[in-house]
C-alpha cells in the first residue's frame, strides 16, 4: 500500500533504439488518451542513449543522457523502462530502480532469464511493479493472462512457437523446399535473422522465453541452465519430407510442463506437430503459445512475435498498468515462486517420438527393432517400411514414453547389426 | 483505497447449476493453493439455489438458501458470484451486492449486454470490482487483455467466433455437407445446442458478446439494440459450396470496429473468411477472437468457448483476482466509457462483399451488372460467370465499400431485367 499518486507520473526510458524511440513517441502522441486511462499524465523525465552527443530529433524535447544508471537512480522517475538489451548494464539499471521502489518495465528476455527470480524478489521487497509483456511473443497478451487469468486453474503444460526467426526458416524449408542454409540466408536478407543468427537458431532465445513462461505458469524458480535445448541447425529437408508424409510439420517448440505432479521439465527442440493442430498453421515470423489447464482446457494465443511496433505496444501497455497502479496507490500482483517445484531432467519428460532408421534389407529386421523398443518399455504406434536394398528404411512412431526410455531404446538400436544408422529421432507434440 | 483485508474472504455463490457447483468444489478442493495465491483463505459463506429443500451433496457443508437477494445483501460476503442466469433476478442480486461495496463476479452475458454500463458505473461509485471473464469465450483470457493489455495501444477492430453452437453447425455443414436442419439436430443431440436454439442460431447470443467486447475495446457505451444482427438460419449448403469454390469458408462473426475515427459499428452476421485465415480453422464448438490494434497488429485468442469446466475456471480466476485486490486493499481498474464514441448504423461499416446472382443467359449481362456496381461507387475485384440457360449465374466479389453503398447496389441489381434473382449476398472478412 502506498499513497495514491496525485501528480504527473515520471517515466525514464533507458535505451532509445527502435523500441525505445517508439515508446517515447507513443507517450507523446497519445498523451490525452493515456491521461484518461491512467488518471494522471505521463511525463518522460529522461532518455538514456548510448551517445548523448548525437542529434535525436525523433525524441522531441525530452532530456537525453548517456548515463543510464544515474537516470535509473533519479527520484523523478516513478517508472523506469529498460530497453537497452544486454544483461549486465541492464541488470544494474533495473536493480537500481527497484531498490528505490520505482516500478520497472522491460522487454529484455535475456535479463529476465538470467536474473528474473532475483528481480521479482527485489520488486516484492520494495513494493514495486515489474512487468515485461514484450519479452515473450511481442504484443501478444500472454504473460498477464499467465500471471492473472489462470489463477483459479492449474496449468499443466505450456507449448509454443516463441521465436519468429526459426519459424520463418522452417516455414520456408517446408513450403519452398529450401535447405537450411538457403532459408537462413533469405531470413537474414529480409531482416528476420541477425547477421550472427546463433542465439535464434541454436534455440537459446526460445530457452530464455521458456524459462520466463515456466516460472509464471508453475509459480516456481527455474534456472535457464536447467533447460534442455536443441536448435534447428540439423533439421534437414529430408526430415521435413518424412514428417509431411506422415501428416506432420516440424516446428521449433518451447515446452514447459508439469511431470508426475513432482516437478517441471523445460525443453526447447524441433518437434513434429500434426498438420491439423493449430500450431501447425503458425507460419513465417508469427508466434503462438498453447496453454493447457486442468479446467480451461487448451487455450492458444497467436500474433506477431517481434518487431518494433508490437514490442512498443506491449511496453506502453505495461507502463500504463504500472502508472494506473501508482495512481491507485496499489501495486500489481507480485510473482512469487510459492509452489517451489523441482526442475527435473529431460529424461523425466513424457512424450511421443518419431524414429527414422536406415536398416539392412533382410527378414527379421522389424522383429529385432520391435524387441529393442519393447525391452525399454516403449510402445510402438505406427511403423512404415520403405525402400529396398541400400535404401531400406524403417520409420516408427511411439506412444507416450519417457525421454530416458526413448534414449536407451535409441542406444540399443545403434547396437543392432540390422540397423545401419539412426537417421532421425524427433519428439512428437500436440494431439491431432 | 480501502484497508487491506486481514481475515478470510467471504464468497457467496448465487446459482448452483453446473458452473456454480463446480466453482464451490474448486474453492474447496484447491483451498491451500488459492490461499497461497490470495494471501487469505476463501470461505464460501452461502450458496443460493432454486429449491433449498433438495439434497445437494456436491455442495459439501456450505450453507444453502433459496433467497439469493438476502445472500447478496449479507455483509459476510466480500465477493458475490452471480451464476443464476436470466436478467431480472440476476440484476437485483448484482446491484444489491455492488451497492453495499461487495465485488461481483458473473458469467451472465445477457445481464451484461442489457445492464453492463450501469453495473460498471455502480462498481466505480461503490469502489467494487466487477469481473466477467466467463461471459465471453469461456476460459479464454480475452476480456482481461482487452481491459488491461492493450491500454497503451489503439484497438481498431475485434472480429470473432464467439458462439460454439453456430460454429459447430456451420462446421458440420461444411465438412459433412449436412443441411442446416440436420446439422442443428445433430448439435442438439450432442448437447451443443439447446432444445430452443433461437438465441444461438439467430445471432442474439453473439450480439450480447459483441456488445461486451465493443465496450471494453473502445471505452464507449454500446446498447445491444444498436447491434445489427443476422443469424445462420438462412445459410445454405449452396452458399457454403460457392464459398468453398472461391477459397472461403462461412463463419458467424461478431464484429466491433472503429469507423472513420468517428464511431463504432457492431454487427453479427455470417461472413466469408479466406480458408487460409486463422479463423477459418476454428472448428466445431471452439471460439476464437481476433483483435487488430494499431501497434500490436493482429492478435488471436483461441480456445473452448463454453462448458462447465472452462466457465468455472474463468469464474474462479475472477474470484481470485477480486480477492487479491481485497487483500491488497486495492481494486482492479474500473471500466469507464471515457471515449464516448457514437454507435453508427451498419451502413457506415466498410468491408468487402460477395454477391451471387441468377442471371439471364444473354449478352450484355455483365456490362449491365458492372454498371450498377459502378453507379454506387462499389469496385468489383473478381467476377465468375457460370452455367448457361436457366442456370446462368454471376458471382462477384467487391473491394472495400460501405454497407450502405452495397445495399443500394443490391437494390439496383434487383431492378435489372437481366438479373433474375439475387441468390446470395454476404460480407467478406479477414485478409487471406
Amino acid at each position: 500500500m502506498s499513497d495514491p499518486h496525485t501528480s504527473p507520473i515520471g517515466v525514464a526510458v533507458a535505451g532509445a533504439g527502435t523500441v525505445g524511440a517508439r515508446v517515447v513517441q507513443q507517450i507523446a502522441g497519445h498523451a490525452d488518451d493515456l491521461r484518461s486511462r491512467i488518471g494522471q499524465p505521463l511525463r518522460v523525465v529522461g532518455v538514456a542513449v548510448r551517445s548523448a552527443g548525437r542529434n535525436r530529433p525523433e525524441l522531441g524535447d525530452v532530456p537525453v543522457t548517456d548515463d543510464a544508471l544515474a537516470l535509473a537512480a533519479d527520484g523523478s522517475a516513478d517508472i523506469v523502462v529498460e530497453l537497452m538489451g544486454g544483461v549486465d548494464q541492464a541488470y544494474a539499471v533495473v536493480t537500481t530502480a527497484l531498490r528505490r521502489g520505482a516500478s520497472v518495465v522491460t522487454a529484455n528476455k535475456a535479463l529476465l532469464a538470467a536474473h528474473g527470480v532475483e528481480l521479482h524478489r527485489l520488486a516484492r521487497e520494495n513494493h514495486a511493479d515489474l512487468y515485461y509483456e514484450g519479452a515473450v511473443a511481442g504484443a501478444i497478451p500472454l504473460l498477464r493472462p499467465l500471471r492473472e487469468s489462470f489463477v483459479g486453474d492449474h496449468i499443466m503444460k505450456v507449448l509454443g512457437i516463441v521465436n519468429g526467426t526459426t519459424n520463418y526458416i522452417l516455414t520456408q524449408m517446408t513450403d519452398e523446399g529450401l535447405d537450411y542454409a538457403t532459408a537462413l540466408g533469405q531470413a537474414q536478407e529480409l531482416g528476420y535473422a541477425e547477421a550472427d543468427p546463433t542465439a535464434d537458431v541454436s534455440g537459446q532465445d526460445s530457452a530464455a522465453k521458456a524459462v520466463i513462461l515456466a516460472r509464471l505458469a508453475f509459480h516456481t524458480d527455474v534456472d535457464v541452465s536447467q533447460v534442455s535445448v536443441e536448435g534447428i541447425e540439423r533439421v534437414s529437408v529430408a526430415d521435413i519430407e518424412a514428417a509431411r508424409a506422415m501428416g506432420f510439420v516440424i516446428k521449433l517448440l518451447a515446452v514447459a510442463e508439469l511431470v508426475d505432479g513432482a516437478g517441471v521439465v523445460v525443453r526447447v527442440h524441433p518437434a513434429l506437430v500434426p498438420h491439423t493442430h493449430p500450431l501447425a498453421s503458425v507460419r513465417g515470423p508469427f508466434n503462438a503459445v498453447f496453454v493447457s489447464a486442468a479446467a480451461a482446457g487448451d487455450v492458444m494465443f497467436y500474433g506477431r512475435g517481434a518487431g518494433g511496433a508490437p514490442t512498443a505496444s506491449a511496453v506502453v501497455g505495461d507502463i500504463v498498468t504500472a502508472a494506473r497502479n501508482l495512481t491507485a496507490g496499489s501495486r500489481g500482483f507480485a510473482v512469487e515462486p510459492y509452489a517451489a517445484l523441482a526442475t527435473l531432467p529431460l529424461g523425466r519428460a513424457r512424450t511421443r517420438y518419431y524414429v527414422n532408421l536406415h536398416v539392412a534389407d533382410e527378414p527379421g529386421v522389424l522383429a529385432a527393432v520391435a524387441t529393442a523398443f519393447a525391452a525399454h518399455g516403449v510402445s510402438i504406434s505406427v511403423v512404415r517400411q520403405d525402400g529396398a536394398g541400400d535404401e531400406a528404411s524403417l520409420v516408427l512412431r511411439t506412444h507416450e514414453a519417457t525421454d530416458a526410455a526413448l534414449a536407451s531404446t535409441v542406444a540399443s538400436l545403434r547396437e543392432l547389426p540390422a540397423v545401419r544408422s539412426v537417421v532421425g529421432v524427433m519428439r512428437v507434440e500436440g494431439q491431432a
